[in-house]
C-alpha cells in the first residue's frame, strides 16, 4: 500500500503557466485563432501535463496487459480462453493489430502478462507480472483478493516506471483478455451507477440471447459481491481483472511523472475509472483516444468528462485506438512547436 | 476540352475482384470480424480504387492550390487579400499548418499558384499555373470565363499527372485563398440546392452582422449569374475560383489513374462537387478526410454520400484535415497488409 500511496501523493495539478504560454503561442501561429480546432486545446493541455510550453512527444509506448477471467466459465465470450495466450504470442511476433498500428505511429509495444491461464516460459519481450492464472469467477464471489488488487495496481506502476527510465513522453493503454468486457461493464455499472443493460455490449460479437445472458451474469456478480463504488480497490477486487488493475497502475504511475496517458477503449476506460477513483486529479492527464463501438464506453467517457479524439467504430482493444490517437496527439504538439508565427512568417493579421 | 473529355473517359468503376480479395483477407486477420470498424471498410475500398487486394500508400502528396477572389471587394473576409500571397510564401518556407501536418504523415506538399493577385517571380518549389490575377467579383458578374474554368480544371489534371510521374499512391487536396469560403458556399448552394444561409459560415471568424452580409453577397452572386446546377463548368465559371477549379482537376486526374483522393474541408468539398458533377463515378475514389467546422461542409458530404474520418472542429483548409486523415488511411491499409491471419499466428477462431 505504501508504494501506491506514495504515487498518489505525487500527482500534481496541470501546470497553468506552461498552458498560458502554449495558448499564447497557439494564438500567434499563422492561422486564424481556433482554426485547428481540438488540436489547439489538446496541445495546450499536453503543455500543462508535461509542465512545458513546448512539449515533445517523441518516445511513445503502448503498454498492453493481458490476463484471463474466471467469469468466462459462464459463457460470456465467443472465443475460447486459450486465445488470450495465443494473442500474447501474436503480440510478441508482431502480427497483431496493435503491432501494426503502434509501428505506424512510432510507438513501442510493451507486452505484460498480468495473469494469463497457463503462464509463459520466459520469453524475450514479455514482462511477467503474473498475479494468478486468471481471476476467479466473479459471478460466484470476488474476482480476486484485495491484496491481489493492490499488487496488480502496483505492478502496473512499476511497469510504467521502468518504461519512464528507458525514455517515455506519452503512453497508451492496451488490453488483452478473453471475456474482459464483462468485468469492465461491471466496473462501469458499479462506479458510474448506470444500469447494467446500458453498459453491456456484444464484446467480440455476441448475439441477442447471449447478450441477455451476459447482462444477467454481470447483475449477479454485482449482487453477490456488493462492490463499494467509493473504494476503487474494492471494485477492482470484486468485479475486476488483473490487466484492468495493472492498467490502472500504469495510468497512476504515468500521471505521477507528468506523462500524458492515451486511454484506449472500454477495458482501458474501466481501468481509468479505477485509477480516477483512487485519485480524481489523474483525470486531467488522460486523453480519450477513441469512442469504442462497445456501448458502455460512451458512459465511461461521459463520467470522466473526456471527449474522444476518434470515432471509427473500433472495438478491438489491445491499445489500437490509443495508438491511432497518439498520432493525432503528436500532430497537435508538432503544430505548437513547428508552425511559424505571424511575425516570423511576415503574414498580416486579421482585422480588429 | 479534349484533355478533360479524355480524362473523364478514363475513370473506371472500383475493382470488385480486388475488393473481394481484400475483404476475405480482412475477415481472416487475428481480430474479431469488424472489430477495426471503419478501418476495415476503408482498406477494402482503397483496394478497389487501386485495383490491388493489398494496396500500398507509401508515396503521398498534398496538392495545395492558391488563388485570389474578386468577391473580397464586398468585405466577406476578415483578412486582407495579401495574406493569400504571404501564405504561399509561408508554405514554401515550411512554416504553415499544412507543412507540419504533411511532414507528420510523410506527405510532400505541392504548392501551386492558380491565380494569386500580383503573381510570383519563379521560385523553387512553386508551380505556376496562374489563370489570372484573381477572379472577378462574382457579386457583379461571372467570376471567370468558361474558357478559364476549363483551363483551371485542365491545369489541375496536369499538376496531378506530373506528381503521378514522380510516384504517387494517394493524394490530398488543399486550398489557400482569402475569401474562398464565399465561392465555396455559392457552389454548394447551386449544386446541392440547399439554402444559402444553411451553407454559409463564418470563414476565418466573421461576427453575426458580417455573416449576414456574406449571405446576402452569395445570394446576389447566384441571382446575378444563374449558374446551371447540371453543368459543373458553368457553376465553376460563374461562382467559383481558380484554386477550386484546379482542385476539381486534381481530383479527376488522380481518379483516372486509380489514385485515392483525400478531400480536405469546405473548399475542397466544393471542388469535389464540381468534379463529381463532371463525372459522378469519381465519387467512389474520394475519402472524406474530416468534417470541417464550416457548416456547409456537412451538406457537401451528405450530398456526396461520404462520411468523414475525423471530426476535430478544424477549419483551416490548406489540406490540413486531409493530411491528418491520410495517416488514418495509411494505417488502414497497413492493417490489411501487415496483420497476421488466424492460420499464420495459430490463433483459435470464434464459435460458429
Amino acid at each position: 500500500m505504501e508504494r501506491l500511496e506514495e504515487v498518489l501523493s505525487q500527482i500534481k495539478p496541470l501546470d497553468e503557466k506552461a498552458m498560458q504560454a502554449a495558448r499564447l503561442r497557439q494564438d500567434n501561429l499563422t492561422k486564424p485563432r481556433g482554426s485547428l480546432g481540438r488540436l489547439e486545446g489538446l496541445s495546450v493541455r499536453i503543455a500543462g501535463m508535461k509542465g512545458s510550453p513546448r512539449p515533445k512527444l517523441e518516445q511513445k509506448a503502448i503498454i498492453v496487459m493481458a490476463a484471463d477471467h474466471g467469469v468466462v466459465a459462464e459463457g460470456v465470450s465467443l472465443y475460447p480462453q486459450e486465445v488470450t495466450r495465443q494473442m500474447v504470442l501474436n503480440f510478441l511476433a508482431g502480427g497483431a493489430g496493435i503491432n501494426v498500428l503502434a509501428r505506424h505511429v512510432g510507438a513501442r509495444v510493451v507486452v505484460v502478462d498480468m495473469g494469463v491461464v497457463g503462464g509463459f516460459e520466459p520469453r524475450p519481450g514479455l514482462i511477467c507480472r503474473m498475479i494468478d492464472f486468471g481471476t476467479k469467477n466473479m459471478a460466484r464471489g470476488p474476482a480476486m483478493t484485495r491484496q491481489q488488487a493492490l499488487e496488480a495496481v502496483e505492478a502496473g506502476i512499476e511497469v510504467v516506471e521502468a518504461e519512464v527510465a528507458k525514455g517515455l513522453d506519452i503512453v497508451g493503454t492496451g488490453d488483452m483478455g478473453i471475456g474482459n468486457t464483462t468485468p469492465s461493464a461491471a466496473i462501469c455499472a458499479a462506479i458510474t451507477g448506470r444500469p447494467v443493460e446500458e453498459v453491456t455490449g456484444r464484446g467480440t460479437g455476441l448475439e441477442d440471447e447471449r447478450l441477455r445472458h451476459k447482462i444477467a451474469v454481470i447483475r449477479r456478480a454485482l449482487e453477490v459481491n456488493q462492490p463499494d463504488p467509493n473504494d476503487g480497490l474494492d471494485v477492482l477486487s470484486k468485479v475486476g481483472g488483473f490487466e484492468i488493475g495493472g492498467l490502472a497502475g500504469v495510468i497512476l504511475g504515468a500521471v505521477a511523472r507528468r506523462i500524458p496517458v492515451v486511454i484506449d477503449g472500454f477495458i482501458s476506460g474501466a481501468a481509468a475509472l479505477i485509477a480516477t477513483r483512487l485519485c480524481p486529479r489523474a483525470k486531467d492527464y488522460l486523453i480519450a483516444g477513441h469512442l469504442s463501438a462497445e456501448p458502455g464506453h460512451r458512459r465511461v467517457l461521459e463520467y470522466l468528462g473526456l471527449e474522444p479524439l476518434l470515432s471509427l467504430g473500433m472495438r478491438l482493444g489491445e491499445g489500437t485506438g490509443a495508438a491511432l490517437a497518439m498520432g493525432i496527439a503528436e500532430a497537435a504538439v508538432k503544430v505548437l512547436n513547428e508552425m511559424a508565427t505571424f511575425d516570423e512568417a511576415g503574414v498580416s493579421r486579421a482585422e480588429g
